[in-house]
């Protein structure tokens, strides 16, 4: 992986749709098991849980998750519905952290108003863990009893609740100390080392599915907490959509591996015995936030 | 964390050397920690371990680990004095996981030579535990049987041996897929969630101390791997020196608190509690790679 003239493993966007089985004797990695991997495999990304988020830099887009955080997910919904984050901005980027965005004026007389959307919502930290089927990872986790995959999201459980994972690139609806004081209007996404103490603190809402480093490279902001000193470092918010408001050509298409078939489980393996040549030690061992959850661009 | 208007925990560099002892009262926070802390809990950066790597947007100083790596880090003083990094360029950047640098007509003809240097090394993977004071971490670790650290650096361990452990902002030494081929002539620094599955698999030989956002910020290669598929991405590496061989008015003078303090172990204890007001499951467990290893501008 730290070398340089190793073979790309990066080819997922080019894979076709029936690619051959893996042969028995070659050795199990993330590219094997990809290209083995059938159509079935891949779900295409909703448009309707996707909400994108429009930067000068280009765009990012999310997938929401509603079977965690409905109320959440309902309230930005309502405001996109009334354009609330449209000329908003990025106002935070902590250093293997967070990025931030929401209205520089909030709290003050000249913030934005909220429309139709709530001021805050009851927190939804967790869930009860049934009616939800977990792909388990068989893992020691420094935070949860257990840990494992929920259609895409990673997400640790105890006896009776599950949670959405911070692990890099999840999106987050911020909160003052008030736990109802969530709303969706200033989002924050996992730019760092998984700061997994927040799980069960906030609400956790969606995971980054695309364009994670338009966030990941901005500017660390030298104020406190890694907000930007001067307004003048904001990083404007110039709109944010969900897909099936947009045109056909301006929606980013991707299919995502799905979590519950055996070709996700292959992978796991894939990524816990490391059979790759320049591996010495196999490792054997594997973290939640250290399996890859594998997008491509839609193939028809 | 998550909200605007929280007070600043970042006050770090203004602490005085003799604060007073925390009220028993008060919450225990890594500010309350840092600053009942005395002034024996820091250690000046020593400055005969400490690399300077100049970059355009500024300088990143490592403190190198003698103890874990030593042949890296005596080849390493090699290359420096020879001047070899002088002039190469950062090479790679892949987002949540490296940065790297060295010479890009490495393994070509045009290959700047090495001096006095060696090509390849005896891997330094990992170490006899025997001889080392670690201090442990209570926490259920997915890569190692133990954890804890040595002189301020993050480290796994199993029955007889301790490694370098690849939390967020390490220096490693990139190698081929011979255990031997690695040199310290590239260098990568992780900038992502800590890919632990790399841990015993390469040589690890220090940590970022000042300066890791001018690595974390840099844009992503669009190669394979991260890598800049045109020359002209590459972002120059002016220089690298040690401090000794700096003006002192060039040198960045650093404390660094104890990690064999009892301030440590409070400031563990305060990071795995979690007291402050916004907290409101205080979580009660920590992963090593989430443990804060402070450091504050020296303090006369």
């Amino acid at each position: 992986m730290l070398n340089m003239r190793r073979r790309s493993l990066a080819a997922v966007a080019t894979l076709t749709v029936l690619a051959p089985a893996l042969p028995a004797d070659e050795p199990l990695t993330m590219a094997g098991v990809l290209e083995a991997a059938a159509a079935s495999d891949w779900r295409e990304l909703d448009q309707s849980r996707a909400l994108y988020l429009y930067l000068d830099s280009g765009v990012v887009v999310f997938e929401l998750a509603p079977e965690f955080a409905p109320q959440h997910v309902d309230n930005v919904r309502k405001l996109v519905a009334g354009r609330y984050f449209d000329g908003l901005a990025i106002l935070r980027s902590q250093d293997n952290y967070v990025a931030q965005w929401g209205d520089p004026a909030a709290g003050t007389a000249a913030a934005r108003p909220l429309g139709e959307a709530s001021h805050g919502l009851p927190p939804e930290f967790y869930r009860a863990k049934a009616g939800l089927e977990i792909t388990p990872l068989d893992s020691t986790d420094a935070y949860a009893e257990a840990v494992g995959f929920v259609d895409g999201f990673p997400v640790g459980s105890d006896g009776e609740r599950a949670w959405l994972a911070h692990c890099y690139g999840m999106l987050g609806a911020g909160r003052g100390n008030e736990p109802g004081s969530g709303s969706g209007a200033e989002l924050y996404v996992v730019t760092g080392h998984a700061p997994r103490h927040l799980d069960r603190n906030v609400t956790l809402l969606g995971r980054t599915v695309h364009g994670i480093e338009r966030l990941s490279v901005l500017p660390r902001g030298t104020a406190a907490l890694g907000f930007y000193a001067e307004a003048s470092e904001q990083v404007p918010v110039r709109r944010m959509r969900f897909g099936t408001e947009l045109p056909e050509n301006e929606r980013i298409r991707l299919d995502l591996l799905r979590t519950d078939t055996a070709s996700f489980e292959r992978l796991v393996e894939a990524r816990r015995d490391r059979r790759e040549e320049w591996f010495l030690d196999p490792v054997g061992r594997i973290e939640l936030c250290n399996v890859p959850l594998p997008v491509r661009a839609h193939v028809d």
